[in-house]
């Protein structure tokens, strides 16, 4: 392994490093280990272009017949394991500025014909059901790259702005959240309902037991991990969580998981306005990153049959866009003006207290502002408890992030820090005082401003990457009927 | 916000850099916003100690009684949030080199006499029932600044190390793990088993018909995400996971939860050496990077009434350790010859093919080695069935970290990538063959040596910080009866 040289360390020197570098590179013998994504073959010589997942290109491989065993190697079909020992050379074709002349080539794993990425074009949905295989493809090598690219540069971001990264507890015993269709963990023997056990009492016949359940309550997956992050937030300053949210809903679209993975930072001392500016820069950064690390990546996914062509021209622009931000209130007048006046076409017609449809957001996003637009202060019936009242007692101090071509990327708010507009709040919307105990303790002791938000990083790789189908950003992805692996 | 200025910005400066600092900081006006840590009075002068999370240090406010409501301010007691604008001073006194003196207090947060941090000492045990107000300790505040600054290492090594960050799934539909107590994860109305979908069949009465529910199969909360990790460094070259995992276990010791976080690096074309060489880089490169970041929080937690008091020294003899390499069979002589001739008075009696407690694994790192050590070569009946077996028929190639004080911190192995070979292991351990197909088709189809290893976060954790009790290193901590918040 010490010896190994990544593909990428070789393709990503200009001609004019080779030449310079020290110990001189090119003519040196090297070694290097991946899969054979092509070979043509002649009976003098075949060439080889050789993966190893380090990078999106791969390199060519010269192979000339008097290396050993040549009509075996020269034989091999797509997806052939090998080792490659042989000279660095200069390429003299256009592309690359190196190729490898081999001296000495090892199969480590063979392939038989049955290997499902033979085919020259595999559609994404085919790919789905091998989603153990379909890292090895072009595609999926680039999106797994990128996705790395915006997982690294989010907690390079936050580190880099003081922020401590936490872990929420994934199963959670708090109903709080109130997000409807969770998913319960249990080590109950549910497979065998004769030996659940019951509350014997009168008034709940036919009900199970809880107490008896490995936590002693009933306990779920968490939809999101704001209401601890508050806590912690108030103690650190700021913080961050990156992990695992479930929905339990049997949406069947390309913009839904059950399983997905959500960056949640919350801030202590931070208004709206703060956490507006906040999530502009996360935003700009992200593109920033990948922009600078992953442009081969961005280039294939362009070049890809149903690519979106104008990928990296979107991503540049916004990388340096300056975001607009317009009121709730504001952003419906223009709406309701462009549905009376300006022939836009709604599906759903806008007025105030409405929420803000996907055809609203990109109106807004791409029509009207032709950029990114934050709107804020949102009508307090169409948002959560917890956000921060505003003076005029009907809006709270909420915001999306729109970005054009998706709508809503960000959503976010100021919290309630007043614990007696708080619970008002919980007894107006009927929600259990009880349940919130720790959560009122926060306003109770020591209250400070505080806010935050929640990115799902798929929908962020989506966007970045131009893929349409959420399926096709992660791994394994998981949705109703769908867990295998 | 923009204005704020972090008490870390304020502490980290020298005396020396603070005065040559454009434009100039000393008796520049600024404006800082935390908690009161202490305050103590007198009539004419305050001195409150204001801690903002951003870092270990509190900073000194100084309010004379010119101030506005100087009453009110020198009565608040700790936990009161406030902003301060204020003179930034160059301090007296030894310890720090600046302070705050107060032109304005505003009070954001008031405490009430019941708030339970008012006591000066409080037992871990305690804020363990307050885990949504302990971050503000300055023991949990060292502990989760430090467990951020492992995380934040972890992410930087594996990409600056050219390994992408991929993400497993979290519910599992996949059996393969066998690791025996799993949590379900379930939509069906377990509440009201009178409501299970059945399966109606002589052979299966009172059997759940599990593909009435969410993913149409059993699924649970996954135990290791190597499996999937296997799949993905076989098209991306090095990958590496990190993320939450479970074990319905009922281990009531300090040393178990049933949710932790796992860090899980698995790389194509890495053997067994390769991995050991990567796992000592890789501590090595963690504990550098905490006593280089985190010196003011492991200085605290040094100095707390139960703390480690040689915490730093044995960080720093481990980060430029040597770690010595020994095979198990070595080992065991070693272990069997201390019992005999050395007078080791082992609980359990070692002896070749028995599982390595950890009175071994500390005797070996402890006692003989008196370093780190990396046990490989274990007997394959004690290891799990993914791992390559060796040539004498009896081992495989699986190893262990072990470091003082507190035995193993990591396990990995080189997996069989011969199909034949591990369709043979999966047949002896009476596995069920159709679970594995995908495992099974990584090796048929471009098989390739591939290695890996697991390091438990929380365990790390509690090895860097000294804490003792695996629950206060975690946020929230999930086990047998507890899952509050």
């Amino acid at each position: 392994m010490s010896e190994r040289v990544l593909v990428k360390t070789l393709i990503s020197k200009s001609r004019e490093e080779l030449k310079n570098s020290t110990p001189q590179m090119i003519d040196s013998s090297i070694l290097v280990k991946g899969w054979v994504r092509s070979l043509r073959k002649s009976k003098k010589l075949s060439f080889i272009m050789l993966n190893d997942g380090s990078t999106q290109q791969s390199i060519q491989v010269v192979v000339e017949d008097s290396i050993h065993q040549y009509d075996q190697i020269s034989s091999m079909i797509t997806g052939f394991c090998i080792s490659v020992r042989g000279l660095l050379k200069e390429s003299q074709g256009q592309g690359q500025s190196v190729e490898i002349l081999a001296k000495e080539i090892t199969i480590l794993g063979g392939v038989t014909a049955e290997y499902p990425l033979q085919k020259k074009s595999t559609s994404l949905e085919f790919l789905r059901e091998i989603a153990h295989l379909r890292p090895r493809t072009n595609t999926f090598g680039a999106v797994f790259r990128v996705r790395h690219a915006i997982c690294f540069a989010t907690h390079k971001f936050f580190n880099d702005h003081g922020f401590f990264y936490i872990h929420p507890p994934i199963t959670t015993g708090s109903d709080c959240e109130g997000a409807g269709q969770m998913f319960r963990v249990t080590t109950l023997n549910v497979a065998d309902p004769t030996t659940l056990p019951m509350i014997n009492t009168d008034t709940d016949k036919n009900k199970v037991d809880f107490s008896k359940d490995f936590y002693g309550k009933e306990t779920h997956l968490t939809v999101s991990g704001q209401l601890e992050a508050e806590c912690m937030c108030l103690g650190l300053g700021s913080v961050y969580s990156f992990g695992p949210t479930f929905r339990a809903e049997n949406s069947n679209t390309p913009r839904h998981l059950s399983e997905f993975w959500m960056i949640e930072p919350e801030m202590a001392f931070y208004d709206l306005d703060d956490t507006a500016t906040l999530a502009a820069n996360y935003i700009k950064y992200l593109i920033g990153y990948v922009l600078d690390n992953c442009d081969n990546e961005l280039k294939f996914l362009e070049e890809r049959e149903d690519g979106d062509k104008e990928l990296r021209e979107r991503l540049k622009s916004l990388r340096y866009a300056d975001f607009k931000r317009i009121t709730y209130t504001d952003a419906m007048k223009i709406l309701e003006d462009a549905q009376k006046n300006s022939g836009a076409d709604f599906e759903f017609k806008p007025f105030w207290g409405c929420d803000l449809q996907t055809e609203h957001e990109r109106y807004l996003t791409e029509k009207h502002f032709a950029g990114p637009v934050i709107v804020t202060d949102y009508p307090k019936d169409i948002k959560a408890f917890y956000m921060k009242q505003n003076d005029d007692g009907k809006t709270v101090r909420a915001m999306d992030v729109l970005v054009p071509g998706v709508g809503e990327i960000i959503g976010g708010s100021q919290r309630e820090d007043d614990y007696n507009k708080l619970l008002a709040r919980i007894h107006d919307m009927k929600l259990e005082e009880k349940d919130y105990w720790w959560y009122l303790d926060l306003r109770k002791f020591g209250s400070a401003p505080h806010s935050g938000f929640g990115l799902g990083l798929e929908r962020a790789v989506m966007y970045i990457t131009g893929i349409s189908n959420i399926r096709d950003v992660i791994p394994f992805p998981r949705y109703s009927k769908n867990a295998e692996f």
